[in-house]
């Protein structure tokens, strides 16, 4: 960490600084120039708080140089993290595909979705029970009845589901939930993170609409901090400027992620456009990113259904994806397991 | 609420989606023209979801004319709203400052900044117990203690207080408190929300760091549709691309807030900065900009303590603020309540 | 053109309004509502000024409904646009590369990457003699002399060039170069890309730092509303909150780009990220997303000299890169055309 | 300077690179961690390029200490900057307001504006002549006979005008202009930067829509490293994701100018927003932010009139905004000079 002072400071405030550095078992590198006097803190300064060194009236700026996070960093953890979902494997050299509906409906509609979906070759089922709507007059999902229903699902095909939890008060619900979805507005609801991370279920993170990747990967240590490594991260859009697409799906973030970090990391190109005829050429973007899978919606029925959104792929388009995103894995030697 | 429909949409698509609006009760005023087809709904659209209606293959775009959000709704209830929090009045002609230590350490550290912001003139005390931080091994807060130790500051100086929640189990904490913050992390965690519309306990609503205004209304009724009507916003700096602040200050979302909604709004000038020094002029804009007050960060002793940030004011910045301030706000013709 | 007039308008300033429309020749669609009234307006708008009519003290709000772009439109114009620049085709079904250093610093170096680039199957060549610096005390680039280079690496190579104009009085330097650079800053310099229109020179526009997708095609229609309908739009990043990276590749804009206009689009990896271990994921993704070509930096000895920045490839790691590309072009169908 | 080596960085390299340092007459403080060597560079490092030096394939990062600009810092230059415009003084004690149309429209138009805005106490005249459009088939402006109908409207009233200039070219045409603005699309349009720093003219330096502040104080630097000193900057809106008003009007950045800077500061609250009924409150806060001056919007009759936006004041609410302007500025002990 570096530390910059004010060219004005007095001499006894940087000796009394640079004690108080010391006495945390820090040592300090000294460097004056003309108009600044720079400290490198060496040792571990994860604990240092920059907020309250930036405090200091005679601390110009306060620059960190190495990531704050541990558990996530692939400096620590040089190898990829596979997480085992219910029997899928994510991340290594697998690539995964997960598929549903934005909502669960009826019995009937996710057994159909369920069963489309994994004919197509999908691995896992998706499907909302608790919904975060932006409205209260809105839709709020199925809630336990919608999770009731998914195992239905799954116990018709076999395939694993996942669904998303927004209150901590339900895990209970999610007891046989095989991979528990944080969405994109609770990135930072560190209450829930810390109780998923007593949890042992793997946890797909999805990526806040306007928080950074180092935040993001803090939100993945609240997580592991609590014991529970089996963290998936998951791309869906962030918000910019531009008013054509709901969200701007930013595709660097794969590679960067896959630098800075062990976890694996999928793409879920339905929310990062809002448009149906956008989540194939996004998908493709995905596999060729380097991404270890990918998340898509898929009703059986939008256009007879008031209950889907502009985004959603109907069983037909899902299957041409598929075929489509099969040959991409492949390319990339990184075929898509098939289902048993 | 306009619907355009795609130039190819079939003859009979058209009647279907009419007849369908027509049974929801709604009217619809049919505008053909060569390239599109253009439908005006009229009555109660409300229930209508935009993003359904974008679903359909034949649908191009859905745009809302009348605002989601009626509770919160200054068409419905022209008349400013007054929140009374531990007796101090929140909104019409009266402007408030609430001050205090972005967390509570010691309880003499709480009460000596109580005492101190009372005799500058603050009408409400604030003090972090629980607290968001982006990192897992940042302090966390004194949690249920810290709470205990406001409390006995407001003992102490009759100070009304303001904290945040961050977990909805949490709520019976908050029974003496007088008004409770949900964080701009928090704004969008709808189960929270939903749980403080049941309580009677007026809510101070943060801005998310990236949320629009239609958003954060939105949030609001999310309260408000429970029934608890005393909502209070508070601008805090949203987040863009410059990087010389920590965020930027919105000061036009005041006047905009003041047209669209009867809410009383304040301005947090010191987490939108993140700037002790920005703090006095940020504040002064906020009092120009008909905001309905101001919450302001003091600490004892910044300089000695490892337990501040670069964004708070000492007792004695805050003495001068609240000089200027208090002349400012009655050039507004909104003075600062005398504390009894 | 829809306009939706404030529920409080009078009769007589409908009627009014209704007849100032139809004198244009529009046609007139009223919808009267409870709170609002809808004019839908049929026929051509597009010299219907929105910021003009939002100014009308009884109207609230107004919508375009059709593009206010038409020779980039690709409901106009169905067909892919090819631009020949200097007999390299680019748009359709051609896949091109564009590779060379950000800067033109010698004769030697120049024609040393000339030739590195192409024996990696490079299609065009590169290199900024004008350069768009944000200090006025970092390297202005050699200018007339660096095109007098650039066209010397050509009479090398065979290889076409590309080279960015910053100033409009400098068009006869640009005499014989294949392809005319606008750079970001500069999409939105009216003057000069008036001026271009009037050229018959191919045009690479690249998009703004932070300016929409249609802003964009309204830059490109400037150029075309002149006569020259050569456009060739680079996406390379655009400006967001994020800082770990330089700007965020918003690969999104190539599907919508390529579903809203006929031109062609190619995609810079180099600016995008501003990391040179990252331009080949980044231009993975971009064969991924359907996009025309791709033009990225290429830099002799990037470790020793002062000359180039953290983006720059070396011709190594540019020769594995294209190994890479070729593949992928010819997986998507889409095959680099082979160096004569 | 700062710059921070990749940990496996060998001995040599280091050596190596800090010998280039010295060469350049830098003093190098070398401060090894056990992940990081960190080297402060001490001296004039305005030169070294931050790309550039990025670019070592063993540099993990690199901090700059001190700000790039050195004119423009009020480091070096800590006496406010008064800027004399056709004898109307910017900067310092005073408290200037600059009014009139977006455009130019007709004699009759441009002299009322004059003498209606003269009477309400502004002290200088804007009008559009070049008009940067987003759409190449709106209105361009007047050009040249815009500037003549604006120096009719100077003789007529004696206010001192203020109008845009787009291209190099026509500065002949600004002979007799007393202030000429360049518009937030050509905040980096470097080549015209530079010529107007050969000018001896007044320039209005408005905030490109998506600039950081640092990157704006570069742009007046290119102006005064050619020996213009007399730049004036304009705060008019930043690009956020908030779509209910056109742009952020970013207040924050005045007393961060203020801190950064001894350049004098204006705010367009007409642009900032693009409401009308927005000016005043934002106008408000401008005052109390420490800005040192207004630039406003007023059209003589934006309901009758097809050629104004929804963003001008009619000339008696401009009266009315300016008698609460001046209670304001005399509030903060900055008046308004009374005209001649």
């Amino acid at each position: 960490m570096i530390v910059i002072l004010n060219h004005k400071t007095k001499k006894e405030d940087v000796s009394h600084l640079v004690g108080e550095f010391e006495q945390m078992g820090l040592r300090v590198n000294l460097s004056e120039g003309e108009n600044t006097t720079i400290l490198g803190l060496i040792g571990d300064t994860s604990k240092l708080d920059i907020d309250v060194l930036s405090g200091f009236p005679f601390v110009e700026s306060v620059k960190r140089v190495s990531e704050p996070y541990k558990s996530a960093n692939r400096k620590m953890h040089p190898e990829d993290t596979i997480v085992n979902a219910g029997g899928v494997k994510i991340g290594g050299e697998n690539f995964c595909v997960i598929a549903g509906p934005c909502s669960v409906e009826t019995e009937e509609q996710i057994i159909e979705v369920a069963q489309d979906v994994k004919n197509s070759g999908a691995n896992m089922l998706r499907g909302g029970a608790f919904k975060p709507r932006t409205s209260p007059y809105s839709f709020q999902g199925l809630e336990g009845e919608g999770i009731r229903l998914l195992l239905e699902a799954k116990k018709a095909t076999g395939l694993p589901i996942v669904t998303e939890i927004m209150n901590l008060n339900y895990l209970d619900f999610f007891a046989d939930v095989d991979l528990i979805q944080v969405g994109a507005r609770n990135m930072q609801n560190f209450d829930l993170l810390k109780e998923l991370g007593h949890s042992d279920k793997p946890i797909l993170l999805k990526r806040g609409l306007a928080n950074t990747i180092e935040e993001w990967l803090m939100s993945a240590e609240y997580i592991m901090a609590g014991g529970n490594k089996n963290v998936i991260l998951c791309e869906r859009g962030i918000r910019t400027f531009e008013t054509c697409m709901r969200n701007t799906l930013d595709i660097s973030a794969v590679p960067m992620l896959k630098k800075l970090t062990h976890l694996p990391v999928i793409v879920d190109p339905s929310h990062a456009a809002g448009l149906s005829w956008m989540v194939p050429p996004l998908a493709r973007t995905a596999v060729a990113s380097g991404a270890d899978g990918l998340m898509v919606e898929v009703h059986n029925n939008p256009a007879k259904a008031w209950s889907d959104g502009a985004q959603s792929l109907n069983p037909a388009q899902f299957d041409e994806l598929m075929t489509d995103i099969k040959r991409r894995a492949e390319f990339e030697s990184r075929p898509i397991a098939a289902n048993k």
